[in-house]
């Protein structure tokens, strides 16, 4: 599985609501709210880097309350020696 | 524990031996090299959100080849229902 | 008491109406217009900074004619020696 | 007098010795670690805003340690009704 | 005198119609439209600094079409020796 | 014939839609969607730099679920040696 | 053969040098220099998306004079219908 | 003749020798220092848009003390009616 980061910003005072409902799609494994210019950190994972470039347009920026959104995909993820 | 996301530029040519001592610091739970404008997104854990404020100049900021770092504090993380 | 600064952005032509509302919420105790590409530079104090994950979009991102924000926590405040 | 904030970037690992000489400026009242892509928030006073234009390159950027910095005037204090 | 540079974003494909209204606010001397991710560069005139803080929020971003602005606040001018 | 890239950010969900309506356009010969900030990466050629000045806002930001644009011109393409 | 989008800064009046020693990499295959605040544009070819997490590092940022890079992977291409 | 607005970054410290040396330059017909992220605007003439991809990386960004630049092209000059 390959896995990426998302930054997303949702509309002015619906934060929880799209939170939630980001949470529920497939492949998502966590929704943190962040500090920043950003409202939200969503890692999420797929079989491959292209399943990315229609998951996040065709599902997580379809979620009522997503403003935008900034992608960035996973390569190496390293591990304590 | 409170968690932080730091996203990390590397010197030019640097960034696996950054990932690789930034793998190492106390707390860092989570290293992966990402697309974009950032090279390394950084997970790490705290027991306060102030630690964080001596933790990130005082630890991250000193490995060498660190060249710019920008920090997210976590404060909810969203769980599937 | 933990400090905050918020960059605001306001719905344009708004930027009086937005910062005379944001004065009155608790917790805020300055609030000035500023040249450059935020609108305004809010100061703001909460018990903790957890407080700030819902303080700020539960209250501070609902006054009307609030476009965008961008929170920086203040974690050490220096004092001349 | 009128007020101005500045947003400054510190050369890794000495953001503690810079915030300290800055505080040590004239003009200064406030200085600030923050949270996010800057290191620290200055808040300071001048006669005239035309005193910003000397102030900053000629003494805040000559801070040793200062790395970049950006500058917001404060043109309007909005005051609680 | 002093001067102003302010950077425009437009609704799309309104910027003909708010660089000619912005060109007909007084203190307005040029409007360029421009490359990059703004569409139009101001210069304008106000007889203080202070002016500014309310000349672009009540005349400038009430033109309609006015989707953003960025003022940067001209110091000094440097004239050939 | 001189070349342009534009960077486009789509209306959320409306991506496949725009990248086709571009593609139809005068003068586009590639259109890519990208990861990080932007959505799409569009290459388009005019007889003229001073072409792109009419081009970008009277066609492609006049396209149906654009949102934003960022232009960049390009001066020189290095050949292989 | 998968596709990415890279934008270069170089060191300042090196632009020339640094584009020319790109354009000899393997799979780079396009090399523009831009207006904006980029210096180069820099299209390349990879077998893999993976692929990129190496080159990009690993050849493209170790060209003396590159300064700072950000990388777009391209997803869809798309074509006239 | 075509214009074209370059935004200026210096060495800390070096604002004004850069804005004198910048001045020099042949087609530069305005400097000026400005609040925010940058520190210099300047405005500058060349007898075609091609010249500004030679001039800004041959001339200006060689000018000793210029830390980083931005280029917007003029494209269309408003007048009042």
């Amino acid at each position: 599985m390959k896995a990426a980061f998302v930054m997303v910003k949702c509309e002015l005072g619906r934060l929880e609501e799209v939170a939630n409902a980001v949470m529920e799609l497939d492949g998502v494994s966590e929704v943190h709210s962040v500090t920043g210019s950003w409202d939200l950190l969503v890692k999420l994972f797929a079989p491959s880097y292209e399943a990315f470039g229609d998951l996040i347009p065709d599902l997580l920026q379809k979620v009522p309350g997503v403003r935008e959104t900034q992608t960035m995909l996973a390569f190496r993820a390293f591990k304590p020696s």
